[in-house]
């Protein structure tokens, strides 16, 4: 685009305002928000009346109006606005990940018919520009994988909980730091994570997926035991948006992780975000930063802002190549599982067990599972029950259970 | 550019294979490599001969090639082949860090003048997308300093002196390793470190310099009670290539500094590179890769090969903004500086002594100098001499020496 932006803004919240003051005291974009459209009239604000309005229409309806950031919480009513927007012909910038998680394939289509640019590196990791390097950098590589800490919520807790503190204590710490909400379940039970992730197999893989197809357990159950265990291995547990893609297999969920210290996200700690992309050409690239926050989620919107000024468009050149990847839940994975009631550990078939361990109230099996089985579990309403993924490349088959078990077959009962 | 891309590359080594192998195994660039220019006549060659020649001429000459792909090692020839493919309207790929340091502004001016693409990713940190994140990520946000381990030759050595083994087992460990050279000059005395700084500072910030005006100061005369003392105070010894702006000065230079535990810089170990970037609004972002191997620098040269099949160009932004950058040496540094001889520390003027530290055969002080002094001193001749930078922002003036003194002054006699 070359004719002067003019924006409308949705939401002058936290991000909303850090926009507004980056994109003003940044000298290489010449462009003006116009309009902002907030929820609350009576509300006391830093900039003169004449910018806010109440009425999304304000804003969409303004032929002026060429570009539209919407920086609001509501995923509903974000999905109308974006919507709206990109059908009148406007650029739109997003950071709402739900709504992207939850609409991609239809944005992605009407932007296209539209000939316009939709946008939203914030959406993901916040100041990480994961998506803009997927696009762009990696473009002519092949990702193999990535391993991302999406979620600063979960990292803070997780990195507490790892140093000791039980998780109630942890999850209260992060609430008076601000880092967590009053009600933590899109964090704790890796919803956020998610929908980042499902934003991400976009973008590396080409694969559209539903939220409902995409398997999320959190760290709401996770107890003392558990951190002892990893600990004992020389592992953290970390929360992962996995990824992974095996011919032209690709798999992906949101789970709790035993990673070693040979892995690049191991020393990434507290509220920050990580992204390690394993691609075949460029071997491992880590993306580390701010997660969230005004500053760092603002500078992301900007960065989109910039990009769209000069016509940038993703051109989503995973879902247009050639091989076609496609989604899958059918695998195998090696997992710790957890429980104070050997009944819970026996519900799940294991396929192998490598080692298994018992006490008088607490029960652990090491060993591989098909993923298919613990995607019927719902682990985040199973308060007794606890797994993580151990560092082993997960396989399409375990047709070659001899050289598995050979390689790492060992049964344990203390 | 959207005529097909005809490749004529210089150089079929480590780096020249790889390229040519992800080229043609990379679905989503249609790119041909017509001819290559090698050296030696005699050696055998995994492709047929007719894609080798022995003359530059042969590739410049050819009008079907418009791309020229420059994977040499001598930095005079590369120079020479750079600028003649340049001035004949042929866009040109370089990997060359020596070269571009040493010529980058007359061949931005040349390739401006030519309207062709001049790329050079790999040149930096290999497949790290550093360049490409500061030309556009970046591009609205305004950079403060980045400090960068630009160089895997010295991180690897420096990874195991921090373990405790002597700088010369740590140099042999790594020549047996292949992470470095013979004579590893270039490395471990932080010319390397220094050539990717240069390239950085003109991305980041606009500034042109010469490799004259800028320090380098490797790790060459590293001693086992450095790493105590930097072990001690919780600290690593880390070679930064690092550059910082206050108001529109700029500094960079290169030197071991002394980080904690917090600096995201801290983990990385062996031959990985890593760039740290400070910026205004995403904060801190840590770009991690590896810096070297056939793999990961032809990625980053398939990816300026993918970008430019696209008409992409480097900006400048920093370079094109209304406010202009000054580099300068023209600043004060806190240091802790050591030696054998008792002189030695005190042939350099500190303007504020924080600590210092005597022995019989140990000598050590750490305070406040003018960073000039520093220059004046060849530190990668100078055997019994040893400085790093400990972790304190640098200042443009010294002008508040009461507050920096109350703030840290403290003389320790022992």
């Amino acid at each position: 685009m070359k004719t002067k932006m003019k924006i409308g803004l949705f939401g002058y919240g936290c991000v909303g305002q850090g926009f507004y003051k980056a994109l003003n005291q940044s000298p290489n974009i010449d462009a003006e928000i116009k309009k902002i459209v907030v929820k609350d009239k009576y509300k006391e604000r830093d900039l003169p009346q004449k910018y806010f309005t109440y009425q999304a229409s304000d804003i969409l309806i303004d032929t002026e109006i060429n570009t539209v950031v919407e920086l609001i919480d509501d995923a509903d009513k974000a999905y109308d606005i974006v919507k709206s927007a990109l059908s009148l012909g406007k650029h739109v910038v997003s950071a709402n990940k739900k709504l992207i998680a939850e609409h991609l394939d239809e944005l992605i289509n009407l932007a296209k018919e539209k000939d316009v640019s939709f946008l939203y590196e914030a959406s993901v990791c916040a100041s990480i520009p994961i998506i803009r390097n997927l696009e762009d950098y990696f473009k002519s590589d092949e990702i193999k994988g990535f391993q991302g800490i999406c979620n600063g919520t979960t990292n803070y807790i997780l990195s507490r909980t790892n140093q000791g503190l039980t998780y109630d204590k942890a999850l209260a710490e992060a609430q008076d730091l601000g880092f967590a909400e009053t009600d933590p379940t899109l964090d704790v039970d890796g919803y956020d994570a998610k929908y980042k992730l499902i934003i991400l197999l976009k973008h590396a893989f080409g694969v559209g997926t539903e939220p409902d197809e995409v398997f999320n357990c959190g760290i709401r159950h996770i107890q003392p035991e558990h951190v002892t265990f990893a600990e004992n291995q020389g592992y953290k547990i970390k929360l992962f948006s996995f990824a992974q893609k095996i011919g032209e297999k690709v798999f992906g969920f949101v789970a709790p992780f035993l990673i070693s210290p040979k892995h690049p996200n191991y020393h990434v700690e507290n509220e920050f975000n990580a992204v390690n992309v394993d691609a075949k050409w460029s071997h491992q690239q880590l993306f580390l930063g701010k997660g969230a926050g005004s500053e760092p989620t603002a500078s992301a919107v900007l960065s989109d802002v910039t990009a769209l000024d000069e016509g940038y468009k993703y051109s989503y050149t995973q879902s247009n190549s050639e091989t076609h990847n496609l989604f899958t839940n059918n695998f195998y994975l090696k997992i710790y599982l957890a429980s104070q009631k050997q009944k819970h550990i026996e519900d799940i078939a294991f396929l192998i067990t490598d080692k298994s361990y018992q006490s008088n109230d607490f029960y652990c099996k090491t060993g591989w599972v098909n993923f298919q089985h613990l995607k019927e579990i719902d682990f985040n309403k199973t308060p007794d029950l606890f797994f993580a993924v151990l560092p082993k490349e997960p396989k399409l088959s375990l047709d070659k259970v001899d050289k598995i078990l050979s390689d790492e077959y060992e049964l344990v009962s203390e």
